[in-house]
């Protein structure tokens, strides 16, 4: 892959500014209130939560995105303006309207996110006021600012930056992302108290955006789990504003691998961060890899259900090489295997075999997993398929972190 | 409903023996087997944990209620003998065929049941050894012995009892169980580290007992959720011996809805235990009803769906009313409903109307979640339809337990 890392985030693509401040949503007085811009209009996609409890900020969106087309996201943490009725929705388009009579374009080009509390009343009023400043803020030195204006319980910086090459052109891709608690993938969708928006300068149609952006976080946000929680206002947005000047990307084409191989790489380093950080709860990273699946749905739920279960989280946290637990999550998904073709590594070291323990040593099996960082691989013995899902120990920090998260 | 509860656990009803002692699998020297026996032949059906990784017991018991008749049941603690190839297949088999050696009846006759560590081979040297003695210790005092044989991680005694009058003669049902960790319901059948055996001096008809305990084990093993991790081991078996004399039950009839209503009685009982043990980890016990679901399934998902959420738990834990996850969690189970026309009430009070907060104040929900028994109910809008999920919180405290259960 020739994904080149730089620095930049949001504001690295061409035609690409952001802002970042604090509007008073959130009592602790740090910024609450993000602004990315292109200044030409971009081609937009974007995927959602699929819960059904969804926020007003996600209605807006999705609607504000049916034309393929955006110019700029607004978005605030501290409130997540959910479950607030028809006052929601208002208050969502409200942010929209802002942005857009400040910037001059239409309300229907401003996609909205929120993250925090559910169910409090949005005090609007704070962003209205606030807008005008956060447009003027504007640069192209802004995007940290924002990234910090999405955070929540987040403990580490979300923002990451890559540059490739289609044809004669360079073409960058931003992104900032918040997400810690209320992680967990399912189905076709990502799934968090997650958001992430991307920009690039990249000149791409609008069907081959939307499928290198569903590629991308089927094996990255789609893949992670901390807590098993699926938010309510779940988004993902790229707006790409063809400002690199590249031959138009289509689907198919191999100007279209790289660029959704660059998105996957993006994301992955997103969602790794995300898991790592566990609003500073997690103090053990794994990287669980299901192998030798029928489908690659049997390896994607598989993976899951092991990077899901409560028990190996337990196990991680407390260093014990329970293998066992990893089994049982396996077979309690509804992927297809035989247990006597089973095989599980501990790191590098094989401890089931045919379905059974290997004479690996306990001792070997205990240094893996007194490790920060842990792989894990099953191999399911029923195809060539396989995936690889992401997750965090369950500790008791992390409890304490999330049972008083609302008062 | 007629039932009585009375004492005496597996040995109330007329005809049946028990016994327990401590062969060696345990270290600490605790009981560990347990034997369970019916003086005539008796009728028997069980249900089993759906893990695709089953342990030698399930493979064992199943094959051997294959014919709906058994007269024993052994079961050891300290071992799951679960991951152990065909030698552990042999194992279970030599537990039976001792049983059978020393009571003179067939090894078919006989279930076996274990739980423990899951890898590790099965001493059977020390349960053939000692089943004679087990033998001698069989008495009409036995079942407190065979309980207390089965615990591991329990903290809680489960032994439950039931009279109930089946035309002229008294009818009664006794029953054992284990289980404390590990325990999450999922589609048709019960899902824990969880053995539960109950004995019954009921003439009744296999059909008729296989469908009072598939429906019993629906409304109450099936609903409760400790960790959200399915077992390799889970069984549940009834032994009927008819030595009650009443009339035959059969499906449909009056005495069929009798019998039926008090296993699902005494089931609720053990489940309600499990779940207020959590291996001494629980410091809350909610009770979470859906109701106003389109269909019974729907009821049963999202009342699963609450009551296993980690954020839940977490905000039981931390006596925080945070219904949003409450919100969240139903909206993100597949039960089909409209959010804007929501309810949900945190013990007697009304906090979430056509999905949006009431005006009930904070202290008040507060309130509720301040005690240790705590009442969640969500009404869909959807239906007619209703059903309850038993649950805990998730502390620190069991974390603690649960990161170092293996070593």
């Amino acid at each position: 892959m020739k994904t080149k890392f730089i620095k930049g985030g949001v504001t690295a693509p061409h035609g690409f500014l952001a802002s970042g401040l604090a509007c008073g949503l959130k009592k602790s007085g740090k910024k609450d209130l993000a602004l990315i811009y292109s200044e030409v209009p971009a081609v937009a996609a974007g995927m959602f939560t699929t819960n059904k409890v969804q926020a007003a900020c996600v209605t807006i969106s999705k609607r504000h995105l049916k034309a393929g087309k955006a110019q700029a996201i607004i978005a605030n943490s501290g409130n997540a303006n959910c479950m607030t009725g028809a006052q929601g929705l208002k208050d969502a388009q409200k942010m929209a309207q802002a942005v857009a009579r400040a910037l001059g374009i239409a309300a229907g080009d401003v996609c909205v996110g929120s993250t925090g509390i559910i169910g409090k009343p949005l005090q609007v009023q704070k962003i209205e006021i606030a807008t005008p400043a956060l447009v003027a803020a504007l640069s192209k030195k802004g995007s940290e600012d924002a990234a910090r204006s999405l955070m929540t319980t987040d403990t580490l910086l979300k923002e990451v930056t890559a540059e490739i090459q289609i044809g004669e052109k360079k073409v960058r891709i931003g992104a900032i992302a918040k997400g810690a608690g209320m992680i967990h993938p399912e189905m076709a969708l990502p799934h968090a108290t997650m958001l992430c928006f991307v920009s690039t300068d990249a000149l791409i149609g609008l069907p081959a955006l939307r499928a290198a952006l569903e590629s991308a976080v089927e094996d990255t946000f789609n893949m992670i789990t901390v807590d098993g929680d699926m938010s309510t206002n779940d988004s993902v947005i790229v707006l790409a504003n063809g400002l690199a000047g590249n031959k138009p990307i289509t689907v198919g084409s191999q100007a279209f691998e790289i660029f959704a191989g660059a998105l996957r790489e993006l994301f992955l380093k997103l969602a790794q961060t995300m898991v790592r950080d566990a609003e500073g709860g997690a103090t053990k990273f794994a990287e669980v890899r299901v192998r030798g699946a029928r489908t690659l749905g049997d390896a994607r739920i598989a993976a899951r259900a092991i990077a899901s279960s409560n028990l190996v989280k337990f196990a991680l946290f407390g260093a014990d090489p329970n293998w066992g637990r990893i089994a049982a999550a396996a077979g309690q998904s509804p992927a297809h295997f035989n247990p006597k073709k089973m095989r599980i590594w501990l790191g590098t070291q094989l401890v089931v075999r045919s379905g059974t323990r290997t004479n690996v040593s306990q001792k070997k099996i205990e240094a893996v997993f007194a490790k920060k960082d842990i792989s894990l691989t099953v191999d399911l013995g029923a195809g060539a398929h396989e995936a690889t899902a992401y997750t965090c120990d369950l500790s008791t920090k992390y409890v304490v972190l999330n049972s008083a998260y609302h008062t």
